[in-house]
């Protein structure tokens, strides 16, 4: 199925095309014109293939996340072993901070969806009606690191991710600015961590 | 001195035209003006006022920091006694949550500032220049109930501050864009708080 296959591909480049120019100058006045020649392609190919601006919008803020998921996955597979899930926290985490170029450019872009949705009711829906899911995934390996005990005493899975990801959110804002470095924003990470995960013991040797 | 008086007086009503300003539109785009007509004096005047569009911008985010100082001041003679650092922390915390018109308009200029800064470096200089005053009076009050054995063990008085701001920061961007409700936003930093903070404990009455 060719047909298919350049179908997706195709819709894949015009949402790069949308993140760079959010992550360049935002959302605000982002036009048809402006990502039909960002993308390389015609307007009318664009029209073609998102049919409103709230479907191109959408496809795009997808792409980001798989973009980020992908990138994840990609660190977490570098370890080898299977990850612990306070690894998987941690890499997702450090991950979304923005670091270096590609955590920078999505964050920025992020952001441009964050100012049009101040204003612009239905690009709030596109970005809330991703959170759930994201929370339920990492909330769900929250309780699994619970079942383990590995969780620290009374932690509050669905609360602790809710917390992790205003704390991340907050520490890219921070980064951004300038108000803090890179080493800095991943230390108060770690600190957190440290305390929500309790400590691996070593195994006991039996003398 | 009525001179001086009215100086300040006619200074701090043009802080508040650019915050009112800021948090409706944003200050991509203010021109002097806007500001003028927002404020209802001459272009002059506000020259006379600011001598530069810095200035005039450093001192609207100076006298938002202080609305915000005097809301939470108010909050917390409202109670009366002295208050624990806890409260304290809580109390700020919560008055900084956009969670009724006046710390929305505030939180709403404070993005404001942030968007211009990721664009102009000045504006993050003002923005980031008054940060680590406002973390080490945090940061000395934790240490304060630290030394008063309030604190969980092993808390970090100047990460922890660090932490709840970045933590009250992406609150409140998940409420503006309501993904989360006021009560979820305040239990979240409530939970977070109770973690932070040992439980009070009632004295012992001997039998």
């Amino acid at each position: 199925m060719p047909k298919k296959v350049d179908h997706e591909a195709r819709r894949r480049e015009i949402a790069e095309a949308v993140l760079r120019l959010a992550a360049a100058d935002g959302l605000e006045s982002v036009s048809l014109r402006q990502v039909a020649a960002e993308a390389g392609i015609s307007m009318g190919a664009v029209q073609h293939y998102f049919r409103t601006k709230d479907d191109m919008l959408g496809f795009a803020l997808e792409h980001l996340a798989r973009r980020r998921e992908d990138r994840i996955t990609a660190r977490l597979s570098a370890g080898g072993a299977v990850p612990t899930v306070r690894e998987l926290v941690r890499v997702s985490a450090l991950e979304v901070l923005p670091t270096d170029e590609p955590s920078r450019a999505d964050y920025l872009a992020g952001i441009a969806f964050f100012i049009r949705a101040l204003r612009e009711p239905r690009t709030a829906g596109l970005l809330t009606e991703g959170a759930p899911k994201l929370y339920d995934f990492f909330a769900g390996q929250l309780l699994r690191a619970q079942a383990a005990g590995e969780l620290a005493e009374g932690a509050d899975p669905y609360r602790e991710v809710v917390l992790l990801w205003s704390m991340v959110d907050g520490q890219s804002s921070a980064l951004l600015l300038g108000e803090c470095s890179a080493e800095d924003a991943v230390a108060t990470i770690e600190y957190h961590l440290d305390r929500l995960f309790l400590p691996v013991e070593a195994p006991v040797t039996m003398g």
